[in-house]
């Protein structure tokens, strides 16, 4: 999920409470966090928990208190460049490998920094912003949404390399568990669907324009692929047959030494994993995270299916209804399906991996300035992925929504649902 | 134009005269090459031209002698391992990136395995093989037709790396120059249409299913982007301005210190471009070629156009009846196109980069067993490029074919068309 | 400085009283430090201050507690594996790269653990410890200020990353400067001379036996290089003529880069160096350090001169009577030398290179088990550094102490004397 | 060895005399090869034959004929370009890792470039050249002798990476094989000795001055290593014990993978060996070859020994009047040692690691100008070799010479002897 721009979508809830509320929500998930530990980067795709929090902070300074609030001044003219991410056009910037090396500012001086950007928005909203400026912190804060669940994937990745296994939050006692249900398949027609952000609430820019696409009939696993079902796949040999595997994929597998997910670990013939409550038994019925898309592809094809098209997915998501969460849940694990008819876990537990490359939608035009350098500039080489994780904050997810990693990636919430040819 | 298998299609030529004469065609292509011209491999994704010519040998070894000659004894246990390509299932080989270590056998002990091997083919074939037998000798022969391209583009890249500039064929003596004429849009209606291969003659695993699919209206170029033309581009400061560029594509920019295509040179003021005539003055109103698709893509944000779709290319293609060269051109560098009306230049000057990725098309399926392996593997991380070169062998190109490179080589008789939405 | 082992040897300081005072100096060098400061491994050569100050402690707990303190159990099982150093016979342990990915245990909790360990050795010490335990706490505290030098080194690279330059401890108000006096040379005869530890008080087993060599006649500077010598260095092209380095060095001036002494920075004409005391005017009078062995052997070739072997240095400074300082120095920076006569500054500013590579003396034998892992296993690729630095601290420097790094690394505080054969 | 220039000193054999016979002696070692053998670069720390054969041709234009011979025109200017190897004060060069790219010229127009050059040398020397001419052409001849076990050393590299294991020279009817005899200590007093080349005859510049060394008692083996000595090394273990090695040399161990010395080869329990004679088995008596020094280190701490110092080594070979042989000898694979008394091997079979770093003699100083390039700017991380070895030319060997690699490298024919101290 790289930060991404918008289209320009008026909203319907009060940009202030938006504001307050999303800024105070990763306020939250810093919480449990220690100053070495918001400050460390564990590898050059992972950010500090610090650059996240404070680089959402400089979003909001850049684009909207320096335009639109006179006289303000930047609260540090270093923080502009420790804190841009990667826009070419406003300026020069911290190398992105090299985040891990600011001890200082420390947590504490960088929280203060968002109290000083934080009232400074505010006062702007309460006496009265323009619509542009509005849209603006409504960016802002869809912007923060996306480095919210980036932080919480960072720390996983980060505590996953420490030998202690430490968890981020303790796990509240656990739920009897119980066993995933049985996978269904659910049919479609083919013909002329739309797909693509239709315009009413906010979308970035590469969600659009709506379009007319072609698809052919097809069906759609009900749930998602489980751990029980990927430990049968490594137990098969999955990841010693070159067959199954795309080239690229097989030779990252050879030259990484991949034998399962990441953050699975057997010891003494268990399974376990690394989770963001610490290391805890593998759980069988839930589904399966942390694989890239060359193991989604290869596990398709071990199990004579396929991924589904980002268009597929929509369509179902869309034709069906299904719906994201809109309220909090404190979990930090994927839970397993509901023994329930129908179509599940299109959002709230793991990224689904589409066939689809991150391509333009037809008519898609770059916006100019620093805007342009969105989504538009990353349509190379990714995988685009549906739905949303249980990391992803409640509110920010949609059927329209398109996230995107290259097919290696494996440290998102990212696991699979199953397609095939009708 | 990695090599691929063909789905079972009759063949109007018979398979005895194909046959001989692809092979001649090699051989006449190895002419000019000494031993150490054949042998050195100038970077890993080039091969050596011995390599290349003992390797399509051993596919009819292989794929055929092994299996419908009864009593055929390979001519040699080694050679399987040191010229199989890449085919997981059919035994161990010696590593890619080492095949230019290869000084035994010679030139002519590979010249002496072709003759060996040609006269087992023709013996099977005079005394009348089975249909899948011919099949697949006819595959064979475009698998050959495949790595004779591949050879010439190879050698350029190994003479470009001598500081002397040898040329593999002295030049003709010059044409009198002409400018390239206006370059013009063509427009095409929006609707479903139909692309693919119609199973009329060969083709390759790749090119099917024909199917159905949605094009919008849109606009082609009716002639490739010119040396001219690139050169306005590099001199309005094309590549060191980031805002044209795909992210990954920069980075390459930056990290590789490309400020033209590949072949280039300046001195004193002139351009010069390396080819298989040696160093020669850059023609303006020619195509350019050794782009890769970063910079075609920059080069068509630049220009406020963009690359086609595949289908758009194929689209435009049939229905305007533009056809493949059917006879040999001794010329080794592209020419400019005609000062006449209608689509030029569809074929046989550069490969036209277009700006979908390889993926499958609907209802693609793998082959079973060493068949399998093919075009499916590589469906990850690449661009399809349509119509061919001046390297492609006469009888090579369709409308249909797909050939696909990563996004950032450079060393293919790679060019492009611009396209604009209607 | 790479940790080493002693050669046993009693002491004259009471072991309780050196450990206590050596203890609370480490403490101190962490007060200025936050968590962050103290958790991030700014390159594989260094190490978090964090690892340096819970590194000495394990080393306390393995070698002494658990063998002399009956009952004692170690803090925790997972600390021995994650910061054991490099002792192969003593157990896995986390690799030195990744140090920094341990954010926790935090700072505090680091001290605790400090806390503890000190506790349990001074009431061993203080019921009456076997003379082995008492000369393995020594060894210990020797230990200890190694990496107590590291400590302030490490951290010194680690802000020099910040682009915020920020400062371990604030200056204290400037000295009047003063300039450096001319250099002189001091001769010395040749013949037989004896170098080495003479077993009187506590040295390194790398520092004996001592032995005979012969030295040939020779003069040395009588003080150190200065930060004006080398700027008329760098001004006369030093860092561009390829006849003045070694063929190694040169290759690393030119893949580096490399223009000028780590953390010199030039601002509009003015030289600045990156300081424990954050940026600061390059001061003209004091000693260069922060210069690799490549480059001071570059020096001294442009400047007609060569560098003292350690022999050559060690008879100086035992001729003469040079003693390292005995009492603590606040100074974060180097100091110009005094204007007066004889050797100066042999100790107490920065390491000084020698021309000497680091190889055992004659009838060095490595000792058994883990303490002979040490010195003896790093005989490779080295040269010796002579004397110490302003981060040495107090008590722990001597005329047979052997410093030793590669010839690439410069981040220590070395600099360089000049010697010529007489 | 690295190419040298000498220190001045003139010769017994008349110059012309000694320039045919070794231009005729580099002929013959390219006799077996063909133009694909003599082209490829196998890796960047080989160069291909050609280059051996041009540049020490190109030797001999740059510093002779074109200072000595009126009105010679170099036979190419690029051939100054590709054949210069690492004199930055002789201009621009191709760079040595693209050595292999240089397909033309051909191996045939080489050869006659060779031609060209030996009519001119022998024309000016014919003519009486001056004593300074007379000086550099004795100097080129040495030059050439040390490109001509090169030559040798890099081609066995090569085709050891060639699946076929091709023979350079087919093997003579092997002799009758014998045991080598038990190996036997000889004792030596310590003392003053001199060492170092005493100006009569040829000698590199880093072989003086010679000079006064200290040497404790010592002990020399009086005879190499065997085969069957470092096979019983690596059946106890000796590649998996971290304690035996050098720090650096053990991570090269577990880098590379190394489990034998480098050409050694197990099938089927049967121990095989690549020479120039292609595969053969390993013979037990005969010196081990191709150990880097941290395996000759390693060896000796496994055997409870060490290496000699080349003090120790040059004093040896002096006091007991050990000679390099002075005929030629067709053998291409290292012999047993006679069964007779007294000190065998020094010289003729393999290179011996000393523990001696490459460092300058007392008083050695650089020469100026183009010469001043040479050995003094490698004298850091290399260790000396002393001896000689089968492939080394005859007369090009002597007891003060100093043969220095770095003590990774594994592919000169590089052995050793033991020493122990007394
Ligand atoms: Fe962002
Ligand atoms: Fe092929
Ligand atoms: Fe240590
Ligand atoms: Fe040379």
């Amino acid at each position: 999920m790289n930060p991404t721009l918008a289209r320009a979508v008026p909203t319907p809830v009060p940009a202030l409470e938006l504001f307050a509320s999303i800024r105070a929500h990763s306020a939250g998930l810093a919480a449990p966090l220690g100053d070495a530990d918001a400050t460390v980067q564990s590898m050059p795709d992972a950010s500090p928990a610090k650059w996240h929090l404070a680089h959402t902070t400089w979003f909001f300074e850049a684009m909207v208190l320096e335009r639109f609030s006179p006289g303000y001044a930047p609260y540090s003219p270093t923080f502009s460049y420790l804190f841009n991410s990667y826009y070419e056009t406003l300026g020069a910037r911290h190398p992105r490998p090299r985040r891990g090396m600011i001890t200082r500012p420390s947590l504490d001086e960088v929280m203060a920094y968002r109290a000083h950007v934080d009232a400074a928005v505010e006062s702007l909203l309460t006496a009265g912003a323009s619509p542009e400026a509005e849209e603006l912190v409504e960016l802002g804060c869809h912007h923060e949404q996306q480095h919210q669940e980036l932080l919480l994937t960072d720390i996983l990745h980060l505590f996953a390399q420490n030998p202690l296994h430490p968890a981020y939050r303790e796990p509240a006692p656990a739920a009897v568990g119980h066993e995933a249900p049985e996978a269904g398949w659910i049919g479609f027609e083919g013909g002329i669907v739309e797909i693509g952000h239709d315009g009413a609430g906010f979308g970035y820019d590469c969600e659009g324009p709506r379009h007319r696409t072609l698809i052919e009939p097809f069906r759609l696993a009900d749930r998602l692929v489980t751990n029980a079902e990927w430990l049968a796949f490594v137990e098969a040999g999955g990841y010693r047959d070159p067959l199954l595997w795309l080239s690229e994929g097989w030779a990252q597998v050879k030259a990484e030494g991949w034998e399962h997910p990441l953050y699975w670990l057997e010891r003494d013939g268990l399974w376990w994993s690394m989770t963001l409550n610490g290391l805890q038994p593998l759980d069988p019925a839930a589904p399966v995270a942390h694989v890239s898309y060359f193991e989604a592809d290869a596990f398709a094809a071990w199990a004579g299916a396929r991924l589904p098209t980002e268009a597929e997915w929509e369509h179902a998501a869309t034709s069906l209804g299904a719906l994201p969460p809109q309220t909090p849940d404190a979990r930090l694990r994927p839970k397993p399906a509901e023994d329930a008819p129908g179509l599940k876990q299109m959002f709230g537990e793991v990224w689904q991996w589409t066939r689809s490359p991150f391509v333009p939608y037809p008519r898609f035009a770059k916006a100019d300035g620093a805007v342009g350098e969105y989504n538009g500039k990353f349509m190379c080489g990714q995988f685009v992925l549906r739905g949303s994780s249980l990391a992803t904050p409640p509110g920010h997810a949609r059927a329209s929504y398109r996230n995107f990693f290259q097919p290696d990636k494996r440290w998102q919430f990212s696991g699979l649902r199953l397609a095939e040819d009708a």
